[in-house]
């Protein structure tokens, strides 16, 4: 299959604001023939697994599991809609791609990562993005953002666990900094914006 | 987790008789402390991934999509069942294995061998069954003994599948012949499963 459109992922810990930025890349029409997708979900079969990963009764999921329904969701929406968009020369914009395996499963969990590693290629069948904007924040900002103003003793261990994710995304993109560019997302939303539309123009030469 | 009990699988094309030979395994009180199992199911988690793959309108599912159900099932049905079972000492008798995954997806329906041994392997942990029962049967004498007299023009094709799956069984078994036994199953079912008793017998030593 040709590939003439752009893919990009949008990733960061919880609060870091990439739904935020998502919506405002296509409101703010900087460019043009744009779709944008969010993980776990988004056809009709990979939502049939989003529900039994989130069905409250699976407490007794296996870590390895868990990857594997991850990575079964991600394959469908690779081929039913990342690839034929890029096909059409479509930007592609994902809330969420391999990195969150690597930064949550991995480096927040604790599974091996070559594991995970092995997994995102056979799911996405070596899809990766053109470019990853990684929103970095501090796990204390991203939950007051998210409303909670004094964290408790299960959030404290929830800003832990952020703070491991974080580190592992700042690790990727240590790794991979032609691909993954790191944004500092306690800034204001304008100035973020700004920095984010400038990567993609550079990007897709707009 | 140490490992004390016994691993078998029952492999074969549809018609083959794994189910009967499991039953009869089982009933015929050869073997004390055995459990038997059957992919894709057993557990409340692997029931809700089983629901998916057989559901009929999920007819666009990726190929690798599906390979990915499987393996998060088997993943499952591993750590939950498989894995205690053998800890406890158990004799535990899968109807299909990892075996099935590359006669039937690799074989069978053309996805690559590499992917789908890696597949295999990650869902696992690398857990190989101690011996695994190939019973080998002519698809035309498969497709009569599940009562079908005259094959169709789909049922046709189906032989041409069933001719493939059962060649990439008999290429695994001769790769692994140690591991895996070819139980010739055209004959009585008699003659069949006295020489599955013996095979176990010789494994666990009764």
């Amino acid at each position: 299959m040709s590939r003439n459109g752009a893919f990009i992922s949008l990733e960061g810990i919880d609060g870091a604001g990439k739904t935020s930025l998502r919506e405002l890349l296509i409101r703010g029409n900087y460019f043009d023939n744009i779709i944008s997708i969010r993980e776990p979900g988004g056809t009709y079969i990979s939502e049939q697994i989003r529900a039994i990963l989130l069905d409250a009764r699976n407490t007794g999921m296996a870590p390895r599991t868990e990857a594997l329904l991850y990575a079964a969701a991600r394959s469908q929406v690779v081929e039913e809609i990342i690839r034929p968009a890029l096909a059409q020369g479509q930007l592609v914009i994902a809330d969420r791609y391999l990195d969150s395996t690597i930064a949550y499963q991995g480096y927040g969990r604790g599974l091996d990562l070559d594991f995970l590693i092995q997994l995102n290629h056979l799911c996405t069948g070596g899809l990766k993005p053109d470019l990853t904007l990684l929103l970095d924040i501090d796990p204390r900002e991203g939950l007051r953002r998210r409303g909670e103003e004094k964290p408790d003793r299960l959030e404290q261990e929830g800003i832990i666990f952020q703070e491991k994710v974080r580190q592992g995304y700042l690790e990727i993109a240590a790794r991979e900094p032609e691909r993954v560019k790191v944004i500092n997302a306690g800034r204001e939303q304008s100035e973020v914006l700004a920095e984010a539309v400038e990567y993609l123009r550079e990007l897709v030469g707009e």
